[in-house]
């Protein structure tokens, strides 16, 4: 079953607000098994309004509506939907009582206008609501079955759950369930993966495996269907095993796991702490992993040393490194590191000391040029990262900062697997 | 000019992520004079891009696409502008350059899949990309002007500033100007200013005033349409000023400048530097701060004291205040907020400590109270919230922040004013 979701209203249009209706309504039809193609949003305009109704009707089996149902002139689904229809609008008498019964419940007369509310095209049948004024509208036309709901999510998210979800149920026009599986990777560009998967992400295949990219996080999706939703999510399981096989080392978790997560399962699983010293993330690390309730177990704290002297005072910088590398350069990332283990008595300490740009850069030295220190008992390690003179400072401090706790979550996990340093302390 | 906004991918049609580039877009748009009628979001489905190109040029002088633009064989935004424009696609030499260079750069071959970004629509234009691989494309067709841009939102925005502002411009198909000034305040909530603004905020007032709330902030934005910028920007003064006279004490600045932008100003008016000491807010505040290029003139750096040993080790509390106050109490944010000042010399030090939740709350401290702590060279003060304890993790985090730095603005301003604490150390 093919949907389409329509919002309305100019606030919308206008960029004034937001529209969160259409992503919610979208995931829930998703996971009812309906296939949204579209998405429309438009201004409060009577001709427009019908003409998009007429184009949902021919490219849509399913068509949700939010928004244009309250008492105000603007408010026009009822009569959009009565023209699109072909059939006038009637007072429907059971809309009116539990209007005015709305009122009478707050000890308020109903204003003359709020009568509008209770117009329904022709043949539509009104969807109660529980939680304020404007009733639904449940209305077919040409073979497509139209459900118009309140644009306040609260209405809306209410009256789909209880009158629309029975209803479509009731219809058998549901499909099979549609379950996607998300499979996040970090470390290498879109295209190198995608250069190895152009067998799983062709055009056709089945399971459908889509790749997307955010903040630098690659993401394999899959997308299966089957009459259930363990039995869609078991079709899954071979394309899985197949992107776990040849894109192991790279992968992070499933979901809403991205490295932050990653890297504190892997803390837990070790009994081990992290701190960490940050020059050109500036909290930014601490503040992702503080992000999740629970984390005092294994994150100890960190240091912003954002000014130079803060690297020596809070850190054990030697000022003569400082003074002789540059406060971005392997040995200030690995002195910073260390200082930042050794002061908090932690199992791990990651530094990061960088040039997040815009301005700062040198022709040795590059915006975007990053160096991470990692100290464990054995030692302490850097790497360098080129993260592009071209990019934003939030694109490279962020980057700067998963490569960071990515590199942490690596080392851990080698630990697991035997080789590769130690860790417990 | 009445235009069309339209984003491309299954991830957003199916919910999984939440278009915001429509609203950027929209907004943007207003303010050029163009007159945003419709969004359409629809999947990467080649025959359903063409009829919904082929809908948006029957209905809108100006077409905004974002997405679609990517190497992999879920971007047909290229191929569905040939098909709807009834012509080939041709490889660009200097988009080709473009790409080629682009990878160079980063001491990356290009993959191959990456060459179909340099395919252009017969008699298009392509838009260059200063920060990522694809680039947009301008192309006329039957009197609609279509602009594709990339879906990536920091490119999308670099995009439309900087090479489609200029072309539309240069086309004089813009309406009058719209302007939105915005001014915003911190302190109280959205509906205790709205109820000392009825006047300004009443429906058909010239200029229109709209108040919106966003993470605590509450803006009033005054709107003006004339035929050039300054001319429209004049007509909200008198607003404006009324603004200033009613809610000066609240008001922290205007356009971007929220609590953040303020206090950094406030810093460099007074030649003041600032330390941070956060436990409950895990370095937010000092990753706002370093957000901002340059604040190392102002910002001295931080110490994240998520364990309580931290406090101690790194910040010098003395364990027996620990042990009798507890980790969240006025006199830890005061300990904290010296010690930050004294270990990292700066005139000013911030200690945030609370219960972020959301479990750890108790009946005397529950979730969503947080101490503040604020040291200068008269001594050291607290402040309690109590931010909610039905208030998510990330809100109370994000409030217990922003209080933070509102309050060492606030009193960094009343120094000017000559009455409160001197700041110089």
């Amino acid at each position: 079953m093919r949907a389409e979701v329509i919002a309305i209203g100019s606030e919308l249009t206008s960029g004034q607000k937001l529209d969160t209706n259409s992503q919610w309504l979208s995931q829930r039809l998703g996971e009812l098994g309906v296939d949204v193609r579209f998405h429309t949003t438009l201004a409060d305009d009577l001709g427009q309004n019908v003409d998009v109704l007429r184009i949902a009707r021919s490219r849509a089996q399913l068509v949700i509506v939010s928004g244009g149902l309250g008492p105000t002139q603007d408010d026009l689904t009822r009569e959009a939907l009565a023209t699109m229809a072909d059939v006038p609008l009637i007072e429907d008498e059971a809309s009116l009582s539990a209007l005015t019964a709305f009122f009478e419940r707050r000890n308020r007369v109903m204003p003359p206008r709020n009568r509008v509310q209770a117009l329904l095209p022709e043949g539509a049948t009104p969807l109660p609501n529980r939680s304020g004024t404007a009733p639904g509208i449940w209305l077919e036309s040409v073979g497509t079955v139209f459900a118009a709901l309140p644009g306040v999510p609260g209405e809306m998210k209410t009256m789909f759950d209880e009158q629309l979800v029975p209803r479509l149920q009731g219809t058998e026009r549901l499909g099979p369930v549609r379950v996607h599986r998300v499979i996040n990777l970090f470390g290498r560009g879109e295209s190198d993966f995608e250069a190895e998967a152009l067998d799983l992400t062709a055009r056709g295949r089945e399971p459908e495996v889509g790749i997307t990219a955010s903040d630098a996080t690659i993401s394999f999706r899959i997308t299966a269907e089957a009459a259930d939703s363990q039995a869609a999510l078991d079709a899954t399981e071979p394309t899985a095993r197949l992107i776990y096989e040849r894109f192991g080392e790279w992968i992070v978790g499933e979901g809403d796991v991205d490295v932050v997560e990653a890297l504190i399962q892997e803390l837990e699983m070790h009994q081990a702490t992290l701190a960490v010293a940050e020059s050109c993330t500036g909290g930014m690390v601490a503040q992702r992993l503080t992000d999740h309730p629970g984390v005092s177990r294994v994150f100890l704290g960190g240091v912003v040393c954002y000014a130079n002297q803060a690297k020596i005072d809070l850190l054990g910088l030697p000022p003569a490194v400082l003074a002789e590398h540059g406060a971005v350069s392997s040995e200030v990332a690995e002195a910073i590191a260390a200082g930042a283990r050794d002061r908090f008595g932690a199992t791990l300490g990651l530094g990061i000391t960088g040039v997040a740009g815009p301005d700062g850069g040198t022709p040795e030295k590059p915006v975007g040029l990053v160096y991470l220190g990692l100290a464990t008992r054995h030692g302490v390690e850097h790497r360098r990262l080129l993260l592009g003179a071209d990019q934003s400072r939030p694109v490279i401090r962020s980057r700067a900062a998963k490569h960071a706790m990515n590199w942490a979550r690596v080392v851990l996990n080698s630990e697991v697997r035997g080789h590769g340093p130690a860790v417990s302390r």
